[in-house]
């Protein structure tokens, strides 16, 4: 069947299905959705029930939208927006996108703007006909939130083409009647780092993550140029699960290389990604390394970004959906969970998951109606890997700090400005706002105010108690004034002289950032410490300090390196991790709803991928294995 | 480097190597060997051991030929070879090809053209300038064999094209410096039939063998579509194990669909692969069956194959040596043994093998220096494998036949064309000598005539025993008088009503060929008897007689299929077989003179494969496995 023929028999179904008075005027594939345009979006913006029953008889996922015949004018529009709504609300912005016939409200308290049971939404759509998103304004400013948005705006008419090109793809007519699945292994198998999977049937081709492995050389790219993976053009779609770079960092890289095809991803893991990678490129020309991409195809990545929810099936191929699932990671972070044909296989990624406890984040799901194939991570799949508990970890933190206060020291913590940093801010605001620890500010320093930033423009994606914080701006614990953002030199050098404070700087594993220069001055006074709450991998300064060197050199080729004597108080504290440890490995597995059949193990260092495979073979007498890079393992 | 910059120091190094009077016109690559033009053939005939000097310090294959200059008028040339060579020798063709400046000599007594230690063909040499090649004159005439030859010999200017092109193709300078060497299984994974395998590395891609499923439908070709595969013209080349066509079979199709590269076998695998596909075609058309190509494809196959004898070493691509060795299971069958870069790593693909003993070949070779990985076929490798000995079986057939004399009848055996056929008739010929079976006529029907032709083409791949029995005309066992070829629809009718015999016809399992008009006419009748001497797949005709069937339908669409009665005495007699059996299998392993770390088990039905993986692991300690199709595997 052509598109055509199939917009067509869709179009019939949706007509047989409205109320004759409502009016149909076009029926097209955008993305992944099919859109129906009408000249009387009130109909269904009055019937929220209509729209649903129709995406379960077309099983796809539906948008309705204006035609723009009936769109009012924007200006006239944003008038009675304001009418409408009430002042508590606290309107920020009101954007219109004539290709999307959508207007966006952004707002301080988005519940006002929708009002109850969505009264105050429909009571706008009857008058101005415009779809309208409420978007809650982030509680601390971003810029790289507010960029990408206008960027993604005044990028619609293409944006719009790129989504009707790849609604076309995904609806083609499958080329082949076979029935195979299986997964190639690019990257990060029998390793950490360049995480990259194809996962490929007779009519589709997907690639999950495309990661760098930060700390090495030429070898640091996954295998992308292997006859399964190019031309790079022919893929599908790519599907990432969290934006930390060593899955998504040469994501860029593929459409420098011609793909033009969408990426998979929550809308979080969308805006760190693109602030990740932009740091990315900033730091590596910074130390004068290569990087093989520029911010212009950071740009393309996000025009291409379609943001799915968790929970949303999602149809991306002629024969996969797929459906993204918390992973308890980092915010945003999933588990990329994919059903091929119909009823014919289930393969789910775990992506990093957490199937513990952590502060922001609900742990990880479990909830697969039906998984043959699981691949999973093993960070710490070793079996010595238990970690320490949450409690433990926070303790030795609060004494750490504390006894830092006391020596009238700073206490420096270098940390992954996404996800540990705001993890460990969550902690020291407890334990400050319980008097656990003296008051003292905690200064900020590097990408973490900007990745805090993404967190609180994102409450839904984190678990119940910190989400209800965050919606009490009094309450909200990252607006807590103990937080000071440093923004200057200026300001840096001043705190560097000042009182006793905590200061959480990047990079985590002092590759880099301005962790650096506060190591210079604050290293050689013993009244100060350092505290790492994350690994340290090898090769890097962070893990020379732990080790006990007392003194090195500062990495940072555009300065002279010159060496620090190291007499500060140094601790590592374990349990920070956004990694199940060994014994939420096994207890995600065995709590999954839905038994696998056969489980690989990967992301993990070798010997911790071959040890967990074994271990789940003995447990639970499924077929297991850890694959290594470059091979092909078929699973139907 | 250039191909121009090595062809060069190449060069350089044979003038410093080669005695000052020694002129060298040209050097250049044709196929894997390096050829050497000189105004001096004489020289070089002089003094082998030039020769193999130059390719020990070349690490290449060298050729040496006149240059075109010194070439006598060739039926000036052709009186002189006549003079010289005693009439004994029973010249029977002198052909030119001027081309390669060769003359073949073909003769029934090569030795007699050669002379001792090669004093004929030198004195041959000084007369004319060409250089000799002395074939043996096919003690059976084989019109198969003769008009091969004739193809290649009118096709000679573009074969030396397509040499030189390949041999740029295998010369060139590696792309790429990683190291790794994975394998993908196309095919004959836990199954018997279209048997494809791609060994791939950073800098080529090598297919081994490309066989049908015969007996299947659509799904009874190689995954050859797929990513790793494609495009076809990107192979290095093919190679071929032996000729049987659930190996041999598509690989015309390779060039239909664009591959324009060499194939590597040796003479008489490319000779019987020819035969076996062209009557795959001739069988298709008759049973109104498709057949991806047509015998202009079988004619480009032959065009581009590059003959090897065991055990020589040859460069096939930038970063892989190949060596045939004996597999013992049919005449020219290999194992193929691929040593990837210098002293990287060692893959050996035993092909179709027998290590135990059979009246024709040697046992299957074990001498690899290395082998790191081995992929073995399975065929027997079930734990209840084990084969009865080759005395038992041929008591066995000689009871069945010498019955059905005694009763008057007829003993009809369906045998395939190429291996068990010659295998039988070796048995009959030895028992009807020593009386243990009275001297009855063996009537030899369909292709097996021509296949046994070929095999005393090329005594050299027979055992000791039997070639030195094919040497001596009166001797020579398939010469025997009991032997008679049916050609024509006549004689099958008398041979049907004629006096108690033994017909040997095609084909093996009863799926088509001569042997249905015979059980068509003998089948009813008691005295008759059917001797099974191989394996009869399920869904064939002769697997449902071997279940005792009493009242059969004949295959072939084109003539009504009509049942007949089945009285005769069936037999079935296991112990022929050209493969290892279970014992075999393991001792092969045991007694490799390199212990492989990884063993592969492939060519067998599914519970076979994995048996036998499972069964090597306990007994070797090595890591083994049962790939599926569609899977790859890194070796390193």
């Amino acid at each position: 069947m052509t598109i055509e023929e199939k917009l067509d028999e869709i179009r019939d179904q949706v007509v047989e299905e409205v109320p004759n008075q409502v009016e149909i005027t076009n029926v097209d594939f955008e993305g992944p959705e099919v859109v129906i345009y009408t000249r009387d979006p009130r109909e269904f913006a009055q019937n929220g029930d209509m729209v649903r029953e129709l995406a379960k008889k077309l099983q796809k996922r539906v948008t309705v939208r204006p035609d723009s015949n009936v769109l009012s004018d924007p200006e006239k529009a944003d008038k009675k927006i304001k009418e409408i709504v009430p002042d508590d609300a606290g309107i920020t912005g009101i954007y219109f996108d004539s290709e999307f016939g959508e207007a966006t409200v952004e707002a301080h308290k988005p519940g006002l703007v929708i009002g109850k049971y969505g009264s105050t939404l429909r009571e706008i759509t009857k008058h101005i006909g415009w779809s309208i998103e409420v978007i809650r304004t982030p509680p601390i400013e971003s810029k790289i939130i507010e960029s990408l948005r206008e960027y993604n705006r005044s990028h619609s008419e293409e944006r719009k083409k790129i989504l009707k090109r790849i609604g076309k793809e995904i609806h083609r007519d499958p080329s082949s009647k076979e029935e195979w699945v299986r997964t190639t292994f690019l990257g990060g198998s029998r390793e950490v780092g360049r995480s990259s999977y194809l996962l490929s049937t007779p009519n589709s081709k997907i690639l999950i993550d495309c990661g760098v492995k930060p700390g090495s050389n030429s070898d640091g790219t996954p295998y992308l140029y292997v006859p399964e993976v190019t031309p790079i053009d022919d893929l599908d779609a790519v599907v990432l699960t969290h934006s930390h770079l060593d899955h998504s960092g040469l994501i860029p890289l593929l459409y420098k290389y011609g793909y033009d095809g969408p990426v998979y991803c929550t809308a979080p893991t969308r805006d760190l990604m693109a602030l990740l990678q932009l740091d990315y490129i900033d730091i590596a020309a910074r130390d004068d390394r290569k990087v093989p991409y520029n911010s212009k195809m950071v740009r393309e990545v996000v025009k291409h970004a379609i943001t799915l929810e968790y929970g949303e099936v999602t149809d991306i191929s002629p024969d996969i959906k797929l459906t993204l699932h918390n992973a308890g990671h980092i915010l945003g972070s999933s588990m990329a969970h994919f059903h091929v044909g119909e009823g014919l296989y289930n393969v789910t990624f775990t992506g990093d998951f957490n199937f513990g406890k952590s502060r922001l984040f609900d742990s990880a799901s479990r909830d697969f109606p039906r998984v043959e194939t699981l691949i999973t991570e093993s960070t710490y799949g070793g079996s010595k890997d238990y970690q320490p508990s949450r409690k433990e970890a926070e303790n030795k933190l609060k004494k750490a700090v504390q006894n830092t206060i006391n020596r009238g020291g700073k206490a420096l913590i270098p940390a992954f400005a996404v996800g540990r940093s705001q993890e460990v801010m969550l902690v020291l605001e407890e334990q400050i706002r319980h008097n656990k620890i003296d008051e003292v500010p905690v200064y900020l320093d590097g990408m973490i105010w900007d990745a805090t930033a993404i967190h609180t423009a994102y409450p839904e994606y984190l678990n119940e108690k910190i989400k209800s914080r965050i919606f009490h701006k009094e309450k909200n614990p990252f607006l807590a004034d103990i937080f000071k953002k440093v923004d200057s030199q200026q300001m840096r050098e001043k705190v560097m002289e000042g009182d006793p404070c905590v200061i959480l700087s990047t990079s985590g594993m002092l590759s880099g950032g301005p962790i650096l220069e506060y190591l210079r001055y604050l290293g050689p006074e013993k009244e100060n410490s350092l505290t790492f709450v994350g690994y340290q991998a090898e090769g890097t300064l962070g893990r020379r300090i732990e080790k006990g060197w007392d003194e090195v050199s500062l990495p940072g080729s555009n300065e002279k390196t010159n060496s620090v004597k190291i007499n500060l108080n140094v601790n590592s504290i374990e349990g920070f991790s956004g990694h199940s440890d060994r014994k939420d490995l096994v207890k995600f597995i065995r709590k999954m709803k839905s038994n696998p059949e056969r489980i690989l193990t990967i992301h993990g260092d070798e010997q911790k991928c071959i040890d967990l495979a074994s271990t789940l073979y003995k447990k639970f007498h499924v077929d297991t294995r850890a694959p290594k890079n470059l091979e092909t393992i078929r699973f139907l």
